[in-house]
């Protein structure tokens, strides 16, 4: 990789952009993960690359949600495990639930990339130091977080063919559901199962950000690590929260930029 | 390709995230290509995928300074070439000017490639019936438009390395260009040396339409069109054109989605 100076305003914009391309060449991501990405990198520069207040106040709803849940899960794709994958798995193992890969485009092959490169992450994840404010045998509890995928045992009710397919011990069975990236046919299923949907989605007027229980206008990376501090923190109960309003909230601040 | 659907509202945008994803494969563009046009549909999201009020007469300012000129050309990159490689050539055919290939990751194989694309795309434009409105022999005035790029006896004053690289009798002695996708060093140095740089950028924020002397905000496909209907209609003058005001109008344009 070339370096990028530590000094450039855009520095994580452009370590992302890299990781996505190496990680294409690598065969973890489909054709079209680029083009997903590059679409992100716009609405985040319209964001200021920064984590909008609202956007805090989501992922602060979204712990919340996660910590009161009966059978939470993470669901991840490809391009949320290069961008993403050390940091949820920090979430993780702090909720103590599983990660479930689930890809959109499923192929063996590329399960099996993912599933390695997940595991490895795990691996070096668990000879961190403790996260700040967190108490307990870190290494122990990364070690135990289920890394779910390949099992291909359960099916989300309302989809045809291969992207019907989850774990039952994961999606299946979970009743809230941490979906950073998704599809906007698979969220709306989701949540007409009576699921609770907690998206990231830096388009706050895809589908899938309008389909969500709570939609988090945010960056995957970014929201993550703030997401690890408030699960954490484990500070505020579940509210009424009102999505459209905070999608409101998110398409000001992007269209604030044209103040700029 | 799988077939989209004559109806979709979204179908022309899904047809260029097609053709940006076959033309990676083919090797016609280069690593980051597919992030960049994911970029540019977001923006173009942004903008209901249609061309603007602003957009269209910046365009229309681009044909009277293409026709106005004394050696006008049209610059054009991989993400340009496959997406409105036809609508230039017939731009080009119409002002009886030249195509210059202008890679900013230069290797020969892709400058190959896609002079043969271009090649192929020239005939096929010459076999078309004459656009709307223009008199005179169609086939002629298409295969006379010359495609360089391929001579490398040019030099971009100012930049170094293989970014310098230009042809003698294309962007060296225009006094004009037209540079869709431009990248923002090389549209700066452009304008720096005196010439007159009309530039296509989705992203009316980026630092290529902050430095061009005209900016369309506007898809390179849809604005190319128009583009031939302008310089076939000839018929408005150079205006004093001021470009800032104009990105503020595009700004204003995008921020509205807001009210969505």
């Amino acid at each position: 990789m070339v370096e990028i100076p530590e000094s450039h305003p855009r520095r994580n914009s452009l370590i992302s952009r890299k990781i996505i391309v190496e990680a294409t060449k690598q065969g973890l991501l489909a054709d079209s993960a680029m083009i997903a990405h590059g679409r992100g990198e716009a609405f985040d520069y319209l964001l200021g690359e920064k984590t909008s207040e609202i956007a805090r106040l989501s992922i602060k709803e979204s712990a919340a949600r996660l910590i009161a849940a009966k059978h939470p899960v993470i669901s991840v794709n490809g391009n949320t495990v290069v961008l993403a994958g050390k940091s949820l798995i920090r979430v993780a193992a702090v909720l103590q639930c599983p990660i479930e890969i689930n890809i959109y485009y499923r192929t063996e092959k590329r399960m099996k990339l993912l599933y390695d490169f997940l595991e490895l992450q795990r691996i070096e994840v668990s000879k961190e130091e403790n996260p700040l404010d967190w108490m307990g045998d870190w290494e122990a509890a990364v070690m135990s977080v289920e890394i779910l995928g390949k099992e291909e045992d359960g099916r989300i009710e309302g989809l045809e063919g291969p992207r019907a397919i989850c774990s039952a011990e994961g999606i299946e069975k979970a009743d809230v559901i941490l979906v950073p990236l998704e599809d906007g046919d698979r969220c709306e299923v989701l949540v007409s199962l009576g699921k609770v949907v907690l998206v990231v989605d830096l388009n706050p007027l895809s589908r899938s950000a309008k389909m969500a229980t709570v939609t988090i206008v945010d960056e995957v990376a970014r929201a993550a690590d703030l997401l690890l501090e408030y699960v954490i923190k484990n500070s505020s109960d579940v509210t009424e929260w009102d999505n459209d309003l905070a999608l409101k909230e998110s398409l000001k601040v992007i269209s604030e930029t044209g103040d700029l």
